[in-house]
């Protein structure tokens, strides 16, 4: 019980920086419930098995009086998949949220282990439009946050998953390697042991990334299957509503229930994404065997890595006291 | 992995709960920061010696990669004092904060685990003016809850602490005991084992609560110690500032480096206190030895309490979609 000063990975927020993320975080969640998105509040301690099905090493972990495993919790959309899976909710809902999430790091990395969020998820609408409303909030969210300049990075789960359906686990565990590797040398390898109808495209997929327009005409070259082209084809018409889009198809999703169009915001001068999130619609058989598909499309933004990137254009007046 | 729901004493909001929590969070948090109290975010994971000397077993305890004993919060007031000894923050200083705390109680007792607060802590100003002023932004903080009825108790954690000083740790620790148990025969044994000036005042100290006008006249019957005079006439003035006010001289301080007012405010419906603090100018030394005393003063309103007291008299439009 000796030790009285911060743990690894922990900050304090103080004057400015303090107030400027709750402004941040109450303007976006104030915005989100006055556009209809229902308040949700979860947990902050959870069971393991909300968020993992695996043991993951990076969440901070503590056990319950009967020895069960429990998680500060990493995320909110998970949560809330667990309460539209296991309580009367009527679907369909909009939810908003906003708290902190953690992750415990590798010190060495530097990294915050606790950040702020806000958020939303839209459940159980057609998915074209809740993709639309999803993004143009998030447009909006930015603005009302202070963030001028940024660049939208889109993807699609379904291509690499539609790619993914022709292999087998042990295949799609070493192709895995090479696109998140970006290896040029090991996916030509693959394709020379595993021929398929993919073999332009996958040798490809280490340059398939940048500027919206070239990447998918160049795609599109590469491609005949028409579930991969109606991919290509919804991610370019959701390019066109952003003044700065690029697009990354080597992109393997970070988690396996998401199903379809995937995006993250940044900007040059922060390393974090301001933004994240994509549709997942079988996130709720994780909870639910019986609960199948579900269209669901939502995002998180970055409270504080927003604070990092607008910081120098905050000024308050005298009123706040000291600095810091 | 395996379990999905609702850890023990965990709980969701949703809909009117969540929105209704959130903006008596932000209304308080707001007014706050408008009255010139610096937010301050310290983080919800710390060392377990930041909050305890010895193992609180009613804390979440988890391990950092190196096995040292972290915790989730059970307070901001500790971790505040571990900013102001450990930082360079100029005093003095006024601070708020508000956000979650958590308690790992009994299952069988049925309590929230995880509660909001919104909170306030005055360092280094004079401490009666720093009492009024607490004071005057509890009722005021009260009322923007929406909060009408309600009813503060007073105490003074130097009239026992002058007692104490005359006895050693053993007889303490049985004094404590039967003041805790308000217990008339184990206080009359004591007294008669123990005898001192305070006899006829430890003997009636389990009726010395109620309406505060006559536990302050009996109290002063009983006592001609100049200190505990003096802190009979400091509580005797802060309750006339109050419509309702009623004084318990045999509460006990719940932590030791509470040293002079202490205040809690309930109402008949709900049965946890609304807001409570008080004076706690021997808390720095715990962070630094030579801090020595600094006048300190805070207090915590506990949203989830004020939803509950107030519930039935929210009402939303119907925007807001489902209620729950």
């Amino acid at each position: 019980m000796k030790k009285k000063q911060l743990a690894p990975g922990m900050h304090d927020k103080l004057f400015k920086r303090a107030r400027s993320v709750y402004q941040i975080e109450t303007r976006v969640a104030n915005f989100l419930m006055a556009n209809g998105f229902n308040r949700i509040d979860t947990p902050m301690i959870e069971y393991a098995g909300v968020f993992e099905d695996e043991l993951d090493t990076h969440n901070y972990h503590l056990f319950d009086k009967h020895g069960e495993l429990l998680v500060v919790r990493p995320d909110v959309t998970q949560a809330i998949a667990r309460v539209v899976t296991t309580t009367k909710v009527t679907l369909p809902v909009k939810f908003s949220y906003s708290g902190k999430v953690f992750r415990n790091h590798d010190e060495l990395k530097g990294l915050q282990n606790e950040r702020t969020q806000a958020g939303i998820e839209i459940i159980g609408f057609d998915a074209d439009t809740a993709i639309t409303e999803a993004l143009d909030l998030a447009k909006t969210s930015l603005t009302k946050s202070g963030v001028k300049d940024y660049r939208i990075e889109l993807s699609h789960a379904g291509i690499l998953q539609t790619i993914f359906a022709t292999f087998d686990a042990a295949q799609v565990s070493e192709l895995s390697k090479c696109i998140k590797n970006k290896s040029i040398t090991g996916l030509t390898e693959f394709v020379k042991q595993n021929p398929s109808e993919f073999d332009a495209f996958l040798q490809a997929l280490p340059r398939l990334f940048g500027p919206s327009e070239r990447v998918i005409a160049e795609a599109k070259k590469l491609v005949s299957n028409p579930t991969i082209l109606g991919n290509l084809t919804e991610i370019e018409n959701l390019s066109h509503s952003f003044d700065n889009s690029t697009i990354d198809l080597g992109m393997l999703a970070k988690r396996d229930y998401y199903t379809g169009v995937m995006f993250r915001v940044f900007s040059d001068k922060v390393p974090y994404a301001f933004l994240s999130g994509g549709r997942y619609d079988k996130l709720f058989e994780r909870f639910d065997e019986k609960a199948g598909a579900i269209s669901a499309v939502g995002w998180a933004l970055d409270v504080d890595a927003i604070y990092e990137e607008i910081r120098d254009s905050i000024i308050f007046d005298k009123n706040g006291g000291q600095e810091a």
